[in-house]
Protein backbone atom coordinates (compact mmCIF):
# COMPACT_ATOMS: atom_id res chain seq x y z
CA UNK A 1 0.00 0.00 0.00
CA UNK A 2 3.01 2.05 0.26
CA UNK A 3 3.99 2.46 -3.53
CA UNK A 4 2.53 5.50 -4.53
CA UNK A 5 4.20 7.87 -1.79
CA UNK A 6 7.73 7.53 -1.97
CA UNK A 7 10.84 8.75 -3.99
CA UNK A 8 12.12 8.05 -7.45
CA UNK A 9 15.39 9.05 -7.14
CA UNK A 10 18.43 7.15 -5.20
CA UNK A 11 17.09 8.73 -2.47
CA UNK A 12 17.29 6.43 1.09
CA UNK A 13 14.57 6.35 3.93
CA UNK A 14 13.97 5.06 7.08
CA UNK A 15 10.59 4.72 8.67
CA UNK A 16 11.51 3.38 12.42
CA UNK A 17 10.42 3.57 15.97
CA UNK A 18 12.48 3.33 19.54
CA UNK A 19 10.88 1.38 22.35
CA UNK A 20 12.30 1.78 25.31
CA UNK A 21 10.11 -0.28 27.87
CA UNK A 22 9.98 2.04 30.91
CA UNK A 23 7.39 4.52 32.30
CA UNK A 24 9.75 7.52 31.20
CA UNK A 25 9.90 6.46 27.73
CA UNK A 26 9.11 9.54 26.45
CA UNK A 27 12.02 11.30 28.28
CA UNK A 28 14.62 8.41 27.50
CA UNK A 29 13.85 9.66 23.65
CA UNK A 30 13.69 13.48 23.73
CA UNK A 31 17.15 13.43 25.44
CA UNK A 32 18.61 10.76 22.80
CA UNK A 33 16.82 13.21 20.06
CA UNK A 34 19.07 16.29 21.59
CA UNK A 35 22.46 14.00 21.19
CA UNK A 36 21.54 13.59 17.60
CA UNK A 37 22.75 15.97 14.72
CA UNK A 38 19.51 15.39 12.44
CA UNK A 39 20.61 18.16 9.81
CA UNK A 40 21.40 16.40 6.83
CA UNK A 41 18.06 14.26 6.85
CA UNK A 42 14.51 15.01 6.19
CA UNK A 43 12.78 14.31 9.01
CA UNK A 44 8.91 13.94 10.13
CA UNK A 45 7.79 12.23 13.60
CA UNK A 46 4.07 10.75 13.65
CA UNK A 47 2.55 9.43 15.96
CA UNK A 48 3.09 5.96 14.88
CA UNK A 49 7.26 6.13 13.66
CA UNK A 50 9.56 8.56 12.62
CA UNK A 51 10.80 8.90 9.13
CA UNK A 52 13.96 10.09 7.79
CA UNK A 53 15.46 10.40 4.27
CA UNK A 54 19.20 11.96 2.78
CA UNK A 55 21.78 10.22 1.54
CA UNK A 56 22.13 6.39 2.65
CA UNK A 57 24.75 7.34 5.02
CA UNK A 58 23.18 10.36 7.18
CA UNK A 59 20.06 7.66 6.83
CA UNK A 60 22.64 5.58 8.92
CA UNK A 61 24.09 8.02 10.63
CA UNK A 62 20.93 9.21 12.42
CA UNK A 63 18.92 5.83 13.01
CA UNK A 64 22.54 4.24 14.29
CA UNK A 65 23.12 7.37 16.76
CA UNK A 66 19.56 7.94 18.13
CA UNK A 67 19.41 4.17 18.93
CA UNK A 68 22.48 3.64 20.62
CA UNK A 69 22.01 6.82 22.34
CA UNK A 70 18.55 5.70 23.71
CA UNK A 71 20.24 2.06 24.75
CA UNK A 72 23.29 3.56 26.61
CA UNK A 73 20.89 4.37 29.38
CA UNK A 74 21.03 0.43 30.10
CA UNK A 75 17.09 0.65 29.78
CA UNK A 76 15.67 -1.68 27.61
CA UNK A 77 15.49 -0.52 24.36
CA UNK A 78 14.53 -2.25 20.68
CA UNK A 79 14.93 0.11 17.45
CA UNK A 80 12.17 -1.26 14.89
CA UNK A 81 12.93 0.03 11.41
CA UNK A 82 12.33 -0.27 7.44
CA UNK A 83 15.13 1.08 5.42
CA UNK A 84 13.91 1.58 1.87
CA UNK A 85 15.26 2.93 -1.71
CA UNK A 86 13.68 3.27 -4.72
CA UNK A 87 9.95 3.29 -4.08
CA UNK A 88 8.38 5.22 -6.89
CA UNK A 89 6.34 8.39 -5.87
CA UNK A 90 7.15 11.41 -4.81
CA UNK A 91 10.63 13.38 -3.87
CA UNK A 92 9.43 14.96 -0.95
CA UNK A 93 13.55 15.49 0.93
CA UNK A 94 15.66 15.68 -2.02
CA UNK A 95 17.40 18.61 -1.42
CA UNK A 96 18.71 16.66 1.11
CA UNK A 97 20.63 14.43 -1.64
CA UNK A 98 23.04 17.57 -1.81
CA UNK A 99 25.00 17.26 1.41
CA UNK A 100 28.05 16.24 2.05
CA UNK A 101 29.20 12.68 2.86
CA UNK A 102 30.78 13.83 6.44
CA UNK A 103 28.58 11.77 9.23
CA UNK A 104 27.95 14.52 11.96
CA UNK A 105 27.03 11.63 14.96
CA UNK A 106 29.37 8.98 13.83
CA UNK A 107 31.93 9.99 16.31
CA UNK A 108 29.59 10.33 19.28
CA UNK A 109 28.09 6.88 18.26
CA UNK A 110 31.87 4.88 18.17
CA UNK A 111 32.53 5.94 22.07
CA UNK A 112 29.34 3.69 23.21
CA UNK A 113 29.35 0.12 23.28
CA UNK A 114 26.01 -1.28 23.02
CA UNK A 115 25.24 -5.18 23.03
CA UNK A 116 22.39 -6.04 20.25
CA UNK A 117 20.49 -8.90 19.32
CA UNK A 118 19.15 -8.27 16.13
CA UNK A 119 16.98 -9.72 13.32
CA UNK A 120 16.75 -8.74 10.04
CA UNK A 121 15.24 -9.05 6.53
CA UNK A 122 16.02 -8.12 3.22
CA UNK A 123 13.28 -7.49 0.72
CA UNK A 124 14.75 -7.01 -3.13
CA UNK A 125 11.20 -6.14 -4.66
CA UNK A 126 10.69 -6.90 -8.77
CA UNK A 127 13.86 -8.89 -8.96
CA UNK A 128 13.35 -12.84 -9.67
CA UNK A 129 17.14 -13.70 -8.16
CA UNK A 130 16.16 -11.69 -4.96
CA UNK A 131 17.57 -15.12 -2.96
CA UNK A 132 20.47 -14.58 -4.90
CA UNK A 133 20.67 -11.64 -3.51
CA UNK A 134 19.44 -11.92 0.03
CA UNK A 135 22.47 -15.21 0.43
CA UNK A 136 25.17 -12.98 -0.74
CA UNK A 137 24.62 -10.34 2.13
CA UNK A 138 24.32 -13.57 4.45
CA UNK A 139 27.90 -13.92 3.16
CA UNK A 140 28.79 -9.70 3.78
CA UNK A 141 27.58 -10.40 7.10
CA UNK A 142 29.47 -13.43 7.82
CA UNK A 143 32.89 -11.51 6.78
CA UNK A 144 32.09 -8.65 9.62
CA UNK A 145 31.53 -11.42 11.96
CA UNK A 146 28.34 -10.03 13.20
CA UNK A 147 26.23 -13.10 11.85
CA UNK A 148 24.85 -15.73 14.22
CA UNK A 149 21.92 -17.67 12.05
CA UNK A 150 19.12 -18.00 10.27
CA UNK A 151 15.78 -17.82 12.11
CA UNK A 152 12.40 -18.25 10.41
CA UNK A 153 11.86 -15.16 7.96
CA UNK A 154 14.68 -13.40 9.20
CA UNK A 155 18.49 -13.15 10.08
CA UNK A 156 19.88 -12.70 13.42
CA UNK A 157 23.05 -10.48 13.68
CA UNK A 158 25.08 -10.27 17.15
CA UNK A 159 27.61 -8.06 19.00
CA UNK A 160 28.62 -4.48 19.06
CA UNK A 161 25.58 -1.97 17.70
CA UNK A 162 28.58 0.03 15.51
CA UNK A 163 29.20 -2.88 14.16
CA UNK A 164 26.02 -4.74 13.58
CA UNK A 165 24.53 -0.96 11.72
CA UNK A 166 27.71 -1.24 9.62
CA UNK A 167 26.49 -4.43 8.50
CA UNK A 168 23.28 -3.25 7.70
CA UNK A 169 24.09 -0.43 6.20
CA UNK A 170 26.51 -2.60 3.72
CA UNK A 171 24.13 -5.05 3.01
CA UNK A 172 21.75 -2.79 1.84
CA UNK A 173 24.01 -0.37 0.07
CA UNK A 174 25.39 -3.80 -1.97
CA UNK A 175 21.65 -4.64 -2.81
CA UNK A 176 20.30 -1.71 -4.14
CA UNK A 177 23.63 -0.43 -6.12
CA UNK A 178 22.75 -3.84 -7.89
CA UNK A 179 20.21 -2.03 -9.89
CA UNK A 180 20.06 0.86 -11.33
CA UNK A 181 16.14 1.32 -10.70
CA UNK A 182 15.91 -1.12 -7.68
CA UNK A 183 13.26 -1.00 -4.85
CA UNK A 184 14.38 -2.43 -1.53
CA UNK A 185 13.26 -2.33 1.57
CA UNK A 186 15.28 -3.96 4.79
CA UNK A 187 13.27 -4.62 8.46
CA UNK A 188 15.37 -4.63 11.02
CA UNK A 189 14.63 -5.27 14.68
CA UNK A 190 17.52 -3.87 17.07
CA UNK A 191 17.50 -5.40 20.84
CA UNK A 192 19.75 -3.66 24.09
CA UNK A 193 19.86 -4.54 27.71
CA UNK A 194 16.80 -7.25 27.30
CA UNK A 195 16.30 -9.20 30.48
CA UNK A 196 15.45 -12.45 28.30
CA UNK A 197 18.05 -15.34 28.49
CA UNK A 198 20.36 -14.59 25.12
CA UNK A 199 19.23 -17.37 23.43
CA UNK A 200 21.66 -19.81 22.76
CA UNK A 201 23.42 -18.97 19.99
CA UNK B 1 18.93 -12.87 4.23
CA UNK B 2 16.05 -14.59 5.65
CA UNK B 3 15.62 -16.59 2.13
CA UNK B 4 16.55 -19.64 3.65
CA UNK B 5 14.94 -20.62 6.73
CA UNK B 6 11.27 -20.49 6.03
CA UNK B 7 8.66 -22.61 4.20
CA UNK B 8 7.83 -23.84 0.97
CA UNK B 9 4.01 -24.35 1.35
CA UNK B 10 1.21 -22.33 2.33
CA UNK B 11 1.84 -21.90 5.71
CA UNK B 12 1.26 -18.45 7.43
CA UNK B 13 4.34 -17.06 9.89
CA UNK B 14 4.59 -14.06 11.54
CA UNK B 15 7.40 -12.94 13.76
CA UNK B 16 6.48 -9.75 15.90
CA UNK B 17 7.21 -8.27 18.92
CA UNK B 18 4.92 -6.61 21.82
CA UNK B 19 6.50 -3.65 23.13
CA UNK B 20 4.84 -2.29 26.35
CA UNK B 21 5.81 1.23 27.20
CA UNK B 22 6.45 0.05 31.02
CA UNK B 23 8.36 -0.26 33.53
CA UNK B 24 6.52 -3.57 34.13
CA UNK B 25 6.74 -4.75 30.34
CA UNK B 26 7.27 -8.33 31.14
CA UNK B 27 4.13 -8.78 33.31
CA UNK B 28 1.86 -7.06 30.65
CA UNK B 29 3.55 -9.07 27.81
CA UNK B 30 2.97 -12.89 30.17
CA UNK B 31 -0.53 -11.33 31.74
CA UNK B 32 -1.69 -11.21 28.00
CA UNK B 33 0.19 -14.67 26.95
CA UNK B 34 -2.09 -15.72 29.78
CA UNK B 35 -5.33 -14.98 28.29
CA UNK B 36 -4.68 -16.49 24.80
CA UNK B 37 -4.76 -19.66 23.63
CA UNK B 38 -1.60 -20.35 21.18
CA UNK B 39 -2.66 -24.03 20.60
CA UNK B 40 -3.39 -23.43 16.99
CA UNK B 41 -0.13 -22.44 15.63
CA UNK B 42 3.43 -23.46 16.47
CA UNK B 43 5.52 -20.82 18.22
CA UNK B 44 8.84 -19.90 19.55
CA UNK B 45 9.92 -16.88 21.38
CA UNK B 46 13.57 -15.95 21.58
CA UNK B 47 15.05 -12.42 23.19
CA UNK B 48 13.71 -10.24 20.01
CA UNK B 49 11.16 -11.49 18.89
CA UNK B 50 8.30 -14.04 18.55
CA UNK B 51 7.84 -16.21 15.30
CA UNK B 52 3.89 -18.06 15.45
CA UNK B 53 3.31 -19.83 12.15
CA UNK B 54 0.42 -22.35 10.81
CA UNK B 55 -2.99 -21.42 9.17
CA UNK B 56 -3.49 -17.93 7.69
CA UNK B 57 -6.72 -17.36 10.25
CA UNK B 58 -4.79 -18.69 13.29
CA UNK B 59 -1.76 -16.57 12.78
CA UNK B 60 -3.83 -13.51 12.59
CA UNK B 61 -6.25 -14.63 15.50
CA UNK B 62 -3.19 -15.30 18.32
CA UNK B 63 -1.22 -11.87 16.77
CA UNK B 64 -4.47 -10.02 17.24
CA UNK B 65 -5.21 -11.46 20.68
CA UNK B 66 -1.89 -11.15 22.10
CA UNK B 67 -1.73 -7.55 21.11
CA UNK B 68 -5.34 -6.68 22.40
CA UNK B 69 -4.89 -8.02 25.79
CA UNK B 70 -1.55 -5.95 26.07
CA UNK B 71 -3.23 -3.04 24.81
CA UNK B 72 -6.65 -3.37 26.98
CA UNK B 73 -4.34 -2.50 30.04
CA UNK B 74 -4.54 1.34 28.94
CA UNK B 75 -0.58 1.09 28.35
CA UNK B 76 0.86 2.75 25.88
CA UNK B 77 1.56 -0.82 23.80
CA UNK B 78 3.07 -1.31 20.38
CA UNK B 79 2.71 -4.29 17.75
CA UNK B 80 5.50 -4.47 15.49
CA UNK B 81 5.82 -8.01 12.93
CA UNK B 82 5.90 -8.82 9.44
CA UNK B 83 3.60 -11.58 8.20
CA UNK B 84 5.06 -13.60 5.84
CA UNK B 85 4.29 -16.41 3.09
CA UNK B 86 5.57 -18.71 0.76
CA UNK B 87 9.51 -18.29 1.79
CA UNK B 88 11.09 -20.88 0.10
CA UNK B 89 12.98 -23.44 3.02
CA UNK B 90 12.22 -25.53 5.72
CA UNK B 91 8.25 -26.71 6.98
CA UNK B 92 8.42 -26.75 10.66
CA UNK B 93 5.22 -26.36 12.01
CA UNK B 94 3.56 -27.74 9.17
CA UNK B 95 1.25 -30.16 11.25
CA UNK B 96 -0.12 -27.19 12.59
CA UNK B 97 -1.54 -26.98 8.83
CA UNK B 98 -4.52 -29.40 9.94
CA UNK B 99 -6.07 -27.33 12.83
CA UNK B 100 -9.42 -26.90 12.15
CA UNK B 101 -10.37 -22.68 11.04
CA UNK B 102 -12.29 -22.31 14.37
CA UNK B 103 -10.60 -19.27 15.97
CA UNK B 104 -10.01 -19.75 18.97
CA UNK B 105 -9.48 -16.30 20.40
CA UNK B 106 -11.93 -14.17 18.34
CA UNK B 107 -14.89 -13.94 20.76
CA UNK B 108 -12.50 -12.65 23.63
CA UNK B 109 -10.77 -10.30 21.19
CA UNK B 110 -14.11 -8.86 19.95
CA UNK B 111 -14.88 -7.78 23.01
CA UNK B 112 -12.17 -5.28 23.75
CA UNK B 113 -12.07 -1.45 22.39
CA UNK B 114 -8.64 -0.62 21.36
CA UNK B 115 -8.11 2.21 19.40
CA UNK B 116 -4.65 1.88 17.18
CA UNK B 117 -2.73 4.24 15.01
CA UNK B 118 -1.36 1.66 12.18
CA UNK B 119 1.51 1.63 9.45
CA UNK B 120 2.11 -1.09 6.92
CA UNK B 121 3.65 -1.77 4.09
CA UNK B 122 3.27 -4.61 1.90
CA UNK B 123 5.96 -6.64 -0.21
CA UNK B 124 4.73 -9.15 -3.25
CA UNK B 125 8.00 -10.32 -4.11
CA UNK B 126 8.97 -11.60 -7.65
CA UNK B 127 6.68 -10.17 -8.89
CA UNK B 128 6.71 -7.08 -11.87
CA UNK B 129 3.12 -6.11 -10.98
CA UNK B 130 3.85 -5.39 -7.44
CA UNK B 131 3.10 -1.72 -7.32
CA UNK B 132 -0.65 -2.55 -8.82
CA UNK B 133 -1.18 -5.37 -6.37
CA UNK B 134 -0.50 -3.03 -3.44
CA UNK B 135 -2.63 -0.47 -4.94
CA UNK B 136 -5.68 -2.93 -5.26
CA UNK B 137 -5.20 -3.37 -1.19
CA UNK B 138 -5.52 0.03 -0.39
CA UNK B 139 -8.78 -0.13 -2.29
CA UNK B 140 -9.73 -2.67 0.16
CA UNK B 141 -8.53 -0.71 3.25
CA UNK B 142 -11.06 2.09 1.74
CA UNK B 143 -13.91 -0.62 1.76
CA UNK B 144 -13.25 -1.23 5.19
CA UNK B 145 -13.09 2.28 6.58
CA UNK B 146 -9.76 1.70 8.02
CA UNK B 147 -7.61 3.58 5.77
CA UNK B 148 -6.70 7.29 6.43
CA UNK B 149 -3.61 7.91 3.90
CA UNK B 150 -0.48 7.20 2.54
CA UNK B 151 2.78 8.24 4.06
CA UNK B 152 6.09 7.53 2.83
CA UNK B 153 6.92 3.48 2.69
CA UNK B 154 3.91 2.52 4.05
CA UNK B 155 -0.11 3.18 4.46
CA UNK B 156 -2.04 4.61 7.45
CA UNK B 157 -4.83 2.51 8.94
CA UNK B 158 -6.84 4.14 12.11
CA UNK B 159 -9.73 2.48 14.03
CA UNK B 160 -10.67 -0.47 16.36
CA UNK B 161 -8.21 -2.94 16.33
CA UNK B 162 -10.23 -5.69 15.34
CA UNK B 163 -11.08 -3.81 12.20
CA UNK B 164 -7.69 -3.11 11.25
CA UNK B 165 -6.45 -6.81 12.02
CA UNK B 166 -9.30 -7.36 9.58
CA UNK B 167 -7.97 -5.25 6.97
CA UNK B 168 -4.98 -6.60 7.28
CA UNK B 169 -5.70 -10.19 7.32
CA UNK B 170 -8.22 -9.71 4.18
CA UNK B 171 -5.13 -7.36 2.04
CA UNK B 172 -2.70 -10.21 2.99
CA UNK B 173 -4.71 -12.94 2.36
CA UNK B 174 -5.87 -11.27 -1.08
CA UNK B 175 -2.28 -11.16 -2.32
CA UNK B 176 -1.29 -14.65 -1.82
CA UNK B 177 -4.01 -15.81 -2.85
CA UNK B 178 -3.17 -14.65 -6.33
CA UNK B 179 -0.20 -16.17 -7.38
CA UNK B 180 0.08 -20.20 -6.31
CA UNK B 181 3.95 -19.69 -5.73
CA UNK B 182 3.93 -15.99 -4.63
CA UNK B 183 6.08 -15.16 -1.60
CA UNK B 184 4.70 -11.93 0.27
CA UNK B 185 5.53 -10.10 2.94
CA UNK B 186 3.62 -7.53 5.41
CA UNK B 187 4.99 -5.12 8.26
CA UNK B 188 3.12 -3.83 10.39
CA UNK B 189 3.45 -1.18 13.19
CA UNK B 190 0.24 -0.91 15.54
CA UNK B 191 0.19 1.57 18.33
CA UNK B 192 -2.82 1.86 21.31
CA UNK B 193 -2.86 4.39 23.86
CA UNK B 194 0.14 6.60 22.69
CA UNK B 195 0.69 10.27 24.55
CA UNK B 196 1.57 11.21 21.55
CA UNK B 197 -1.12 14.15 19.71
CA UNK B 198 -2.81 12.20 17.17
CA UNK B 199 -1.57 13.28 14.20
CA UNK B 200 -4.28 15.56 12.31
CA UNK B 201 -5.87 12.80 9.55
Amino acid sequence: MQGLSCSTSRIVGCRFSIYPMTDNFVEVILNALREVDTSKVWMETDDVTTCIRGRSEHVFDVAKAIFIHAAKTSVHVVFNGTFSVGCPGDSEGNSYMSMNDERLNEEASIKEKVEVATQIALYPLNNPDYLQIIAEQVEVAKEHGTFTKGVHYASRLDGDANDVFKTLEQSFVNVYKTHEHSHVAMTATISANSPSKKEAI
